[in-house]
Order: C-alpha cells, then structure tokens, then sequence
C-alpha cells in the first residue's frame, strides 16, 4: 500500500510540518504523523474528513508553545477516532533519583508510547527540590538516555522520544507556594489549549518521611478539579512494623482517599507474578479439582539475589531481608495462590475482599517458624558504611527461610516455603506449585513412557525471571494438562532441550513466555493509568501484611543468625528442613551469629529449681510453653497407659492460649481420645460468646484436636436460658459430673494460672467463696468484668494428682515476688492456698515474671 | 589339626562301620561320624568318655533296624553334649504333593542339617491316601533329588541326607486305623530307643476340604503323650471370605489348641518381610521420630508376577488376586509396617496383640478402594482347563492395587498402596516406605553435593526378590540413617553403581543382603521347630484380616475389570491414581471386563422419577448414598451462602452409616463450620452407649469433620443421671434449643429413614404419639429395645425447608412397594405422614429397595 497523500492543502497544513513515515505493521497499516504549529480545533477537523483515521491524537506542550497533532492511520481498523479523553498530568517527585533514573522516566516513556492513541493527551513534570536550573539539567540528562524498546519501530520511537522530551518540564517542589504554582500552570495551560482534565498522577519517589509534608501540599494546593481524578503513587517501605504503618496509613488518610492512593509492589508488575491470578481464572476446569490440600505437596516462594547490600546498608541495616522482600514482594506472591478466586478477577474490590479474607487465615508466625542468616561480609560493610565500632554487632538478617501455613480447609496442611537472601548462589524468582504424586505406576521405571507418565513430578512454576530460564514464564508440567493463555500476551515457547529446570528436562512442561517482556515499572505505569488498582496494595491489604510478619519481627531479635560465606560456597548450609510444623537447618553444627547484647534462651534453657518449696520449671516463655506442653503430653501418655483415661482440667485467660496452639499443633500423638477436658472456671456468659473461657478453649484447641464429644465438659454456666442462677444449681451439675466420671474427685492434671492480685481459677482475693468447704464447684464475683464466675474450689483443685501452675510476663513479676516470700494466705493470695494434698504442684514461671 | 583316632576298640565299634570324615570348618573343627548297629547306651557311652565331644546325636529309623550314632567333635567349642532334648516326629501329610515336592521335603531336609546337632532326634513320616508300595516309591523319588545347598559342605552333606533318607518313613494315612497305627510305631520306636517324646509335627500339604478329617484323626488318635507338643502345620487357603474361614476356624478349634496350629503364610519367611520387624525393633531411634504420618508420604506393597495362571485355573477361578495374594501375603506386610511396636517384638502374644489393633484402625474398604484387572488369555485359558462354554467370561481379577487407610494418630492420611498381578511386565516383590521431601535446598540443584542432599528423595525398601536386585534386600536412603543390621545375618552389599531401584541409584542407598539367603519354607520350618508362634497366622489374625477384606470382596463382584494384554504391552494400562480416598486407573479409556449377568450400577446410574407424588432418586446403594452425599453438600453450601448456617437434623439407624462416612471421607469442601447437627431421634440411653444414635453419628461423622462443639446438638434424654423421665423435661429443653436457634423451627433439612413397619424418626405405628399438636419434641414407645425413644414430632419435621428420606435394601422392599400405593395414613405407617408443609421432600430408595 502506497503511502497515503495527505490532503494538506484543504487544511493549510504546511508541507515541511509533516513527519510523514511510512511502515509497514501487520503488512497493512500507515502511520503519518503530523507535526504542526495547528490549534487543537484544526486538528479535529483533519479527522473530521474521515481520511481512514483511526485515532487523533493532541498533545499539548506549554513550554514549547505549540499543539502537536499525531494523526496515526490504520489500514485495517474500523473505528474512527474517538475524540479527545481529556488530558492528564503527570508528576514524579523525586524526578532525579536513583529509581525515577533506572525505571520510572522509562516506564513513562513507555506509557506514553502505549497511549498516545489513546486520546488522553499528557504532560509530564519532574521535580525535586534541587532549584529550576540544575533539576532541569538532571532530568533531561536522564530523558536524553531513554531507550527504544527493542519491539517498537526505531522511527516512530524516535518521533514519540522527541515529543515526550517536549511534553515534560522540571519543577521545583520544595514550598507550599511551588505546589501552587504547579497547580496554576497546570490549570493555565489547560485552559489555553481547551482542554478538559481528565486527572493527575503523583508518583512519591522519595524517601518516607517525606510523604506526610508532600501529601499535605498535594491535597491542599494541587487537588484536580472536581470530575477528574487524583492518583497518588506510593513506594515501599510502608513502615517498619504494624504500628509505624498503621500511623502512616493514618497521615495519608488524612489526606487522599483510598481510592487515590496507589501503593507500589513492583512484584505485582513482574509478568509472571501478575499472571497468576489470571492464570488461575483462565484454567479454572484443570485447577478446581487440584487446587487443594489434597493434591498440592508444598508451595515455594522464592527470590534469590548474588548481590548483596554493599553501598545499601544504611536502609538494609534498619528493614532485613523479611521487611525488604518477605512481607511485601513474597507476600504478595502467596495471597495470589492462596486467596479464593472472586467471580471476577480484574475486579479490584472482589479481589481485595478475598485477599484480606486469605490474610485472616494465615497461621500465626512463631519464632520456629523462620531459619535466618547473614552472610559473612555483611557485619564489616555495616561497620564501614555506618561508622560503626569494631564490635559492633547487626543482628539484621540477610536471608530468611519461613514456613506458612494457611488454617483454610483448601490449603490446611500445605507448606508454604518463603525464601529470600542476598549473596547466595544464583539470582533467580520463581513461586512453584508442586503437587503430590498420587499415581502408582505398574509398570517399571524402565518401560515407563517418559511423556506423560502420571509418576512423574507434576508442578507449575511462574518463573519470575533470571535463573537457568532468564526469562519470565509459565511452566506446567505435561502431565498436569495444557493451560489456557492470553494468546495475545503469552507464547509457547521451547526452550533448550537438555535445560532441568526443578528436576525435570524443559521438555516435560508446556512453557510460556511473555510476547513482549516488559519492566514492572511500565507495568504497573500502565497500571496507574488504567486505574487498575488491584495490581497495587490497599491500605487494608498492607495492614494484614504487617498484622501478619509483626510477631514474627518481634519475636526474631533474639534469634541466632547463620553466617554464611556467599555464594557458592555456601553449600547445604542455608538448606533447611520442616519438622512437625517448624523448620531448622539440615546442618546442624555451623557458627550462628549470637546476640551478645541478649542472652539466648537456649542459653538458660528451662532452669530448675524451687518456688515456693514447690518444683519450679522457668525459661524465656516460648521455651517454656514448649516445655509446659510436653510435660503435659507425657503425662496425659501415662495416665492414659495406667488408667485408660487422663483427666485434665484447665484455666481460661490469655496465657493457656499459646500452650493450648502448641499442644494443637505439635503434640500429634497426645492421647486425645482417651483425655477428657474440664474446665478450672468460666465466665458467666454464653459458650459461644468470644469472652468465654470455653470459647476460646474450643477455638484454639479443641477445634484443632480430636477429643470425643462426649469428654468435652464446659461449665454449665448457662442454663434455662440465663446465666449462673444459683436455682439452676449448675454448680451442683458440674460437680455431680466430676464425681460421675473421675475417680475420687481426683483431676489427673490441674492447670491453672495467676493474676496479679494473686487470684487463681476464678478464686479472688477477700472472698471466702470457694477456698475451703465441702462445695466442689462455686459460683464466684470477680473484681472485672464479667462479674460473675464459675470456678472449681481450691479443695477440689487440691484433690488433683498435678497441679501445673503457669505464670507469664513482667505484668506477674511482682506478684511472682510476692508469692515467693508469703506463705499460705488465701484470703489474701487465693494461689498461695494451691498445696495438693498428695499431689504435685510444679510452678512454670517465665523469665519476665521471675527476673521482671 | 589331624583326624582325631577313635578308640574304637574299647567301645567294640568295628572299624569299617566308621564313616570318618574329618572336614575343616572354621579352621579347627572336626567331625567324624560314627554308623554304628550299637544301641544308645553304648553310643552315649562314647560321650561320656569325653573324647572332645561337643554333640552326640542319636538318630533311630525303625526301618532300617537300626542305630544311627553321630558324633561330631567341634574342635572350638568348650560345652559338652547336652543330651537328648527328647524326639521329635514330623509327618507331613500330601507327602507326595506338588508343595512337598517343591519346598517342604528340602525345608525338613534344611531342618535336620541345622538341627542334627541340636539335641533332639527325629523321624520323618510322610504321609498321603497312595498306598504303601506306590506311595514310598513316590517320595523316595522325592527324597533322592533333594539337594544340598551351596553354604554346605558337600560332605557333610551327603552323610547328612543318607542319614535323612534312613530316618524317613512312607504312611498311608487314609483310615481311623491308619492314624492309630502310626501313633503305635512312634510309640513303640521312643520306647525301643528309650526315647523321650519332645513334639509331632503335623504337617498339612493337603486341600482344605480335607482338613476337618484329617484334623479329627489326629486329635483323636495321634496326639502326642502329656509332656510333648502338637504342632499342626496349615497352608492356605484358610477359607474363602470372612464366613468360611470362621467355619473352618471353628472346626479346627473343636480338634486343636490355638497355640498347637501353625497357618503358614510362606511371605513370613520371606527373609526381607521377616525383617520388617526386627529393623523396626533395631533401628527404634531413628524410626520413633519418622514412623508417622507427619514423615511418611506413602507405603508400597508390591509383588508382580510374570507367569499367569495357566494350569492353576481350577484355583485361580475361584481365588484370584485379592484372596490369593493381598489377604495373606500383603496384609501380613502391611501390619508389619503399620502395627505399634510391642516392648518385646519376639513375644509372638504382644506382637499378635499389637497386630490385631493395627486390624481394627484398618479403615473399611469400598468398591472405589480398588482397580481390577485381568489378563486377557485368561478367558480362554479358564474355558480351556474348565471346560466352561466359549460365552463364559470370568469375573476373577487377575490384577488389583487396593489403596488401603489406617485410621489411627499414627498413619491417618498415609497411603498404603496395595498390588499384585499375574502376567505383567517383571517379577518381583518389595514393600517401599517413601518418606516426604521436607527440606527446601537454598542451593541450586546444579551445585547441590549429590551424597547427602536433605532434598534427595528417602525411602526405605524391604526388597523380597528377584526384579532387578534379584536378591532380597533392604535399603535405607543414605540421607535417612544408616540403619542398625544383625550382623550374623544380614550384611552389607555394594551393588551396581549403574542400577536404578525407585529413581535412585543403588549408590544413594545403604544396601544389606542376608548372610545366608534362605527358602521361606526353610524358614517357616525352623520356626515351627522353634515354636516361634509370632511367624504364624493366629486364628484370630486370620478372621482379622478376611472381616477386612470381605467387604471389598464382596462389592466388586459387579465391578467392571480391566483387560490387559500382559507383560510389557501393559503400558500404563494398569497405572493408577488416587483421588480422595479412592483410586481410579489413570488412562481412561480402553476396554473394561463387563459382567453381563448384571446390570452395572453405572448403567442406570440415579433414575430420576416419582414416588408419592415427590421426586425419587434411585441407584444401586453406593451410587445412591453419593448421589445423596453430593445433593447435602450441594443443599449446605446453598444455605450457607444465603445465610451463613446451616441447620441438620440426622436420623439414627443403620442406614446412614454409610452417608456419615461418605460425607466425612469425601466431602472435604463441606461447610462444617457453619452447619448445626441435629438429632431426629434418640434411643433412651447414655450418649456413650453403643446403642446411642448420637454415638453412632459421632464415631462416623462427627470425630472426623469439624463441626464445632456449640453447634452440636444432642438429644438430652440423660438428665439428672436418669433415662427420659418426664419430669426432667428433656423434650422441652430440646424444643426451646430448637426454637432459640433455627429460624422458624424449620431445619434446613432433615434426613430420615424407613423402619419395614412403616416408622420413620421414632414415630411408631399404631401410637398417636408425636403425629400431630404443637409439641416438637415428643418421648416415644418403640416395639424394639430399647424401647423408649426421644424424637421430633411429625409436625415440626414437616416444617422443614427440606426433607430427603432414604430406604436402603432388600429388607425394605415390601413397605416401599406398600407406601407406593398407599394415601396419607400416618396412624398405620407414620412415614406417610411426612409432607413438608411448604419445604421439598425427596425419596432416595436403592434398587435393591425399590424393585426386591
């Protein structure tokens, strides 16, 4: 097809105006750009003549005074162009920093080479606070190098550079003042070139603590008028924990909306992680029946770096590796395999609401639940880079491996592996599915066809990039079935024959990979400006996030680091192994990297002694849960091998909560079925209500465990459809249980707390009620609220074979010293009259109530 | 060391009745065999002159007249001869049989190599309907080629096998006299010889038809005097299903001890299944932490076969794979492996007791625990040898993998995978422990060091023989343990370095091959002689495992079988998979074996249609209950969705057993959390009793799911530590329950079932009682025991949104047909009295119900 003539002539269009270039795309389409000194109304009428138009374009540059028109011609499209979108201005404070250099400038770019058509006209404004002269020297040395992807034809990218170079301008934004007058400019320039605001992007390339001040100035002085729209685009780091981005979710609140707000993970822009929620939607008939707990063996969420944090420490030292890629980029990764799938997955809302709902049924984090490590030259860059003294000591991880598991019948059981590291072997990023090998194969190994063979591993694996592959991908093994792609964004590809990728030849997955690799940047750029708000985070997603690694963050600082060298050299010793819920290295001997500032745990390790002339059992708390819990399950197993039956009656409050997760979660041969669970006390409210002692017994434990229905014995607290009536005599009820079923009144185990008025089971100080008598079961007043109590009597509890009495926290440390100086006071002290008669008593005290 | 001298003069031996040959082994031992006409006293006469006489052995043969003196000396050995433990008589009964010929003349053989030295004598008499004449010519061509083997001297040999000719003995034993006759010459020769009696040996190598008879002779006639033993020796089959094997064990019961029967299950001699045991036993400390399901990711129990059953037909038709070979062989493996291990594993009683419990936790197998086969001569092969018409097809698997469930703590979930097979691609037997992957190898794959890698798979096999070791074996991962081995009779091998065994090289395991590779019967043998009980199949084992597998048996009599063309050709033809809980061939499509004389459940598969003028589903039982499991799960997941609960009301009876355990084991997305249980009816006695509907519904459906607790509702007919008694008002507290938490009163469904009478709930016919009126919950009168019911009245069932009635069996075919034709008659037949008021009611009667 010959190049089109343009009629000029009938347009006054001068003849050296036109760039007129001719190529050849999909063998039938032209494109002929004009680029004229013509207003905006001539331009319309250019299309207006119908000459085969397929989109008008307008840009409008203020700064270089003129209206350009791009007139781009499609042989083979039918519509006609759509008329003017409105124009949007975008901002990129911090126009001159490290990232706006490496991807944003680009990432424009590229948006601007996308939309051109689009009937959007744009401008772009860097700015920073370094003054007019020198910003704008920085910033066009920076646009200067802009590169033309590889896909796009070098003579309309040369154009399109050329014009974005004349659409962008520096700003200084420093002052309240400079804000307004970004704003006038924009408004004047809109206005002169007749044109209706569609919206306003603002990208935040700075560093945190400027985003209040920033925020502040946008929302009062450089809002969009009404009816267009304000996008404000936010990097990480999001806070530092729960609480700091809970308090800066809350400033920024306080100025945009939500929907305004555009958090980046630029792991949402890596093709092959933002293809997974897709991939999941478009191959929903192979993967409704597998994706469960039934078919999936483990999840691995992976990113390796060689790189390490050598000129980063300064943020490295403060945030670690689970702050710097688990809690976000991981993170991410996991809720797009875990999350049920919404009817409509390119809805942001049904998207979020399943996300958060996932969140909720992620397991709680314990220490165990990570390995950690630094590599060995770390502690020198941070004492180089920071100034820090020779024995300066960073107890900063720079590779973490954590188990998650997810409490949701689809994923109950399934291990979720996150690994990240700096300085390790290969860079690589990939989140593989593997699943379980559910096939028997009659036939030797020998004479198995090697294609499809149901015994061979089957996974899929959105293989972020770099690695073997060094591509983004989608791999789904043979035998699994053939995915369903976006033809027009992904390709089956072949790969190199005798490439393994996890185990297996290339040869035995179907890949696929992106027609057109693109940066996550100009991703999630276009992202912004499609207003596809569910590749970026909420403030609600983020929250979940933090609510989720905070514990773990905590719980770490005493956690001993593995030094490794780098590298290859690191060998097995970043290997780690599950077991029973936790994991650990495989290899076991190698130096970890101590706290010295902070004894270990393992240092003290359940010291033994005496309190109150009773056993005393006392450890940091989560050694000495651990402990408490298997004390309990060795007794509970030989009470059970002597008796037939083990009798166990425990407290309500908040300690026996962590105990009663640990005996759910790792105590599996625990002779349940043969135990029957009592309660010491309860609160005068409804069992189903969240405040009952049974209520959370039943949450935390029972719910987790196999106990008969019929040993499950709550208090009878409500009874005719009201609470703890002495004429419903549930006291008497619960105590002509008690004798019915233990032998001699005598509970097997006791396991009861302390309060710091010294109370214990729901006995509290100045009270008869309960401390002496024949009455097994009474009812009691507590001080707070509720009131009213159930509790067994101090005579009963000291009938019992074992009494374990668990104390945690610097709250109990003064009434840990109390105890440990009086005698037996009960009036005063309830606890202090806790002295079986035959029976043992052991005391679990926790460093923090004995040492405060 | 020279040939020591006999004095042969002193003690009148002539010279040439020496037969001395002195042979070295172990350097320094000497053996010279004396064969002698001098009598015993004479003989021990030579010991007592202590020539370094370690064993003197007496050998008598009646037949031969005369006196058989073996002396050997062991240069080494410090002890003196023992003297006589006494005689032992063995008579092996089908003397002259294939199983004689075979195996059992060479273990006696092997028995009296290993023991000729022990202490005792013994007599070999075979036995068998033949007469004399024709008879002892047949086993002595029996007895001519038994062979040494190649761990003997062939000297020592030779002698020893004249000597087992000499003391060998032909029998008919056809009649009473016959047996009586036998008794005498054993007596007779112990009282000649002045012979101890220690124990016979009865040996049956006989059909089971004639065990009865043969049985009965020997009580009768043949037992040992008081003082010795009787060791009854039976092969199998031990009966045909569960019932015949308890007649065939009560008839021998009525003749012989439970300790004095010995049933053979020749895979217990198998040296690598004999170990299982034992390696459990040594290896305890790296076992205790990994024998579990939190490690075991699946068990393989294997034994595949290259010849079919050509010529065994007449056997094989009325066998087939699952009688032939898992009931005994593999479910011997299996308990094994799967049995707690007792303090003392050589206890044949702790071992028999923790084997029967590993019986009970077995979980019940459906017709979809299974995939059959058969070959496809075998058709013409069964026509052939039985004469059977050329339109009989056979029905006889002769291929089955059987995925097998233990439901106790310690394996629940773990597949074991059950398989045998006739005419497939290679022989061999291995029982293969593959323990889960539970370690995540930061190192990429290229540069993990391959010895011990944690990622590498684990696995521990019993390898019973031939395949591609050809030799039993046992393996252990090296990156499992290095296991302990008895050193004196298993060692360690080196294998080819080249050989694959389960995806591994040989080089990645330790490997351990016996010492001495051994026959089974020449194991079983010795332990019959040694009465080790715990290589032997108790009775109560034996019914163990046919109640077990019954069941199975008798459901896949109308299953469609697989025809395979046999060895290599197989293909993945017999390749399988399992797909929760059941398991299913892996390639779909080709030609299944179909029994023509009866319609295939699959063929009608859920006749929809019309009963009563409501909607009818009708199937064979199986399809019926998941076709009813399905619609439940359909109904809860509607109504959860709608409004967050789900309200239940299930009957009691037997009839429901099956849904409750289909729902538990198969319903995995079932919305337990948000369903209320409700009971129809209740039987007036402890919840805990057996006979307790809640009990029932708690064992099958309840202890596996998660319902929680406060959402539980069972009927209070136990108040006040008393049955039902009116003025505990159990029926108004259940009503109030009712009407406090279901909207309405009105269940979202109830299920109900069908009493021959007409009954439904507990709504008797011919008792107005909870017809009609206001009350909900009505005390009931059954014509049964126990007699007093609590039940939901006719009214409030009505009232509910939906009610599905289901009518199971033959049993139920005469009130189905009655209530097809009968109106609304509540007061004869209370289930026409069901008619949900505005709600849906649905019959689901299975054919067996429906058409007789």
């Amino acid at each position: 097809m010959a190049p089109l003539q343009l009629p000029h002539g009938r347009l006054g269009i001068n003849r050296q105006d036109i760039l007129s270039l001719a190529f050849n795309k999909g063998n039938n389409c032209l494109i002929l750009l004009a680029h004229l000194t013509i207003d905006q109304r001539t331009c319309r009428t250019l299309v207006s003549v119908k000459l085969q138009c397929s989109w008008v374009y307008l840009l409008s540059s203020k700064m270089l005074r003129r209206v350009l028109c791009a007139v781009l011609f499609m042989g083979t499209l039918p519509s006609l162009a759509e008329g003017s979108q409105g124009h949007i201005s975008v901002v990129l404070l911090g126009a001159t920093g490290d990232l706006a250099k490496k991807y944003l400038w680009q990432g424009l770019f590229q948006l601007y080479m996308d939309q051109v058509s689009s009937g959007h006209s744009f401008t772009f404004h860097g700015a920073a606070l370094t003054a007019l002269e020198p910003g704008q020297r920085l910033m066009f040395d920076v646009l200067k190098n802009l590169a033309c992807p590889p896909d796009e034809a070098p003579n309309r990218c040369a154009v399109l550079k050329d014009q974005f170079l004349k659409l962008s301008q520096y700003h200084q934004l420093k002052t309240a003042e400079n804000y307004t007058a970004l704003n006038r400019e924009i408004e004047t320039l809109l206005r002169q070139e007749g044109l209706k605001e569609a919206g306003r992007i603002f990208y935040f390339s700075v560093p945190p603590f400027a985003y209040t001040e920033i925020a502040r100035h946008i929302n009062s002085s450089c809002r969009p008028p009404p009816g267009a729209w304000l996008r404000v685009v936010l990097e990480k780091p999001f806070g530092h924990d729960l609480e700091s981005a809970q308090q800066l979710a809350a400033e920024l609140t306080s100025f945009f909306r939500e929907e305004e707000m555009y958090r980046v993970d630029h792991y949402l822009g890596k093709q092959a992680v933002a293809h997974i929620l897709p991939f999941r939607d478009q191959n929903r008939q192979f993967l409704d029946p597998i994706w469960n707990r039934q078919h999936v063996e483990r999840v691995e969420i992976v990113l390796k770096e060689t790189v390490d944090a050598r000129g980063r420490t300064s943020f490295y030292e403060q945030y670690g590796v689970i702050r710097d890629v688990l809690q976000n980029h991981l993170t991410e990764a996991l809720m797009f395999l875990t999350m049920e799938l919404p009817a409509n997955v390119s809805r942001a809302e049904e998207v979020l609401q399943c996300k958060l709902q996932a969140f909720q049924s992620l397991r709680g984090l314990e220490k165990s639940s990570a390995v950690l490590g630094q590599y060995q030259a770390y502690a020198s860059q941070v004492q180089d880079e920071l100034q820090k003294a020779q024995d300066y000591i960073s107890t900063t991880p720079t590779f973490a491996g954590v188990l998650v598991h997810s409490d949701n019948l689809r994923w109950e059981g399934v291990p979720f592996l996150l690994t990240s590291g700096k300085a390790l072997d290969e860079r690589v990023g990939y989140v593989r599915v593997l699943f379980k090998n559910r096939a028997y194969c009659t036939q030797s190994e020998t004479l198995r066809d090697a294609g499809h063979s149901q015994c061979k591993t089957k996974q899929i694996v959105f293989y972020i990039g770099h690695g073997a592959l060094n591509t983004p991908a989608v791999l789904v093994s043979r035998n699994l079935f053939r995915p369903v792609m976006p033809e027009g964004s992904w390709r089956e590809a072949v790969g190199q024959a005798d490439l393994h990728i996890f185990g297996q030849p290339l040869s035995d997955y179907y890949m696929y990979r992106p027609v057109k690799e693109r940066d996550a940047y100009s991703v999630l750029i276009s992202n912004i400006y499609h207003g596809r708000k569910d590749f970026f985070i909420t403030t609600e997603n983020l929250l979940a996030s933090w609510a989720f690694w905070t514990p773990l963050l905590d719980s770490i600082s005493y956690q001993p680091l593995r030094l490794y060298p780098g590298g290859v050299e690191n060998q097995h010793l970043l290997d780690f192994e599950m077991v029973s819920g936790e994991v650990a290295f495989t290899v076991a001997e190698p130096v970890e990297l101590l706290n010295p500032n902070r004894l270990m745990p393992s240092d003290y390790r359940t010291i033994q002694s005496k309190f109150r002339q009773s056993p005393l059992v006392s450890a940091w708390s989560e050694d000495l849960i651990s402990q408490l819990a298997s004390d309990i399950e060795k007794t509970a197993r030989r009470t059970v091998a002597h008796s037939g039956q083990f009798h166990l009656a425990l407290s309500g409050g908040s300690s026996p909560v962590v105990l009663f997760q640990r005996l759910a979660r790792h105590h599996y041969a625990f002779p349940w079925k043969h135990t029957h669970i009592w309660l010491v006390d309860e609160r005068c409210v409804p069992l189903t209500d969240t405040e009952s002692n049974f209520f959370s017994l039943h949450n935390h434990l029972l719910q987790n465990v196999r106990v008969p229905y019929f040993n499950v014995h709550p208090m009878p607290v409500h009874l005719n459809q009201r609470l703890c009536v002495e004429e419903d005599r549930g006291t008497e009820l619960y105590a002509k249980e008690i004798v019915a079923l233990v032998a001699n009144a005598s509970f097997d185990l006791v396991l009861l707390g302390v309060g710091s008025d010294g109370h214990t089971a729901s006995l509290f100080p100045r009270s008869d009620n309960g401390l002496e008598g024949a009455q097994a079961v009474v009812l009691t007043e507590s001080p707070v609220k509720p009131h009213q109590r159930m509790s067994l009597s101090l005579p009963l509890i000291n009938k019992a074979r074992q009494v374990f009495v668990l104390v945690l926290g610097k709250g109990k440390h003064d009434i840990t010293t109390l105890l440990s100086r009086v005698g037996h006071e009960p009036r005063k002290w309830p606890v202090s009259g806790v002295s079986p008669s035959s029976g043992q008593l052991v005391w679990y005290v926790d460093y923090e109530a004995l040492l405060g």
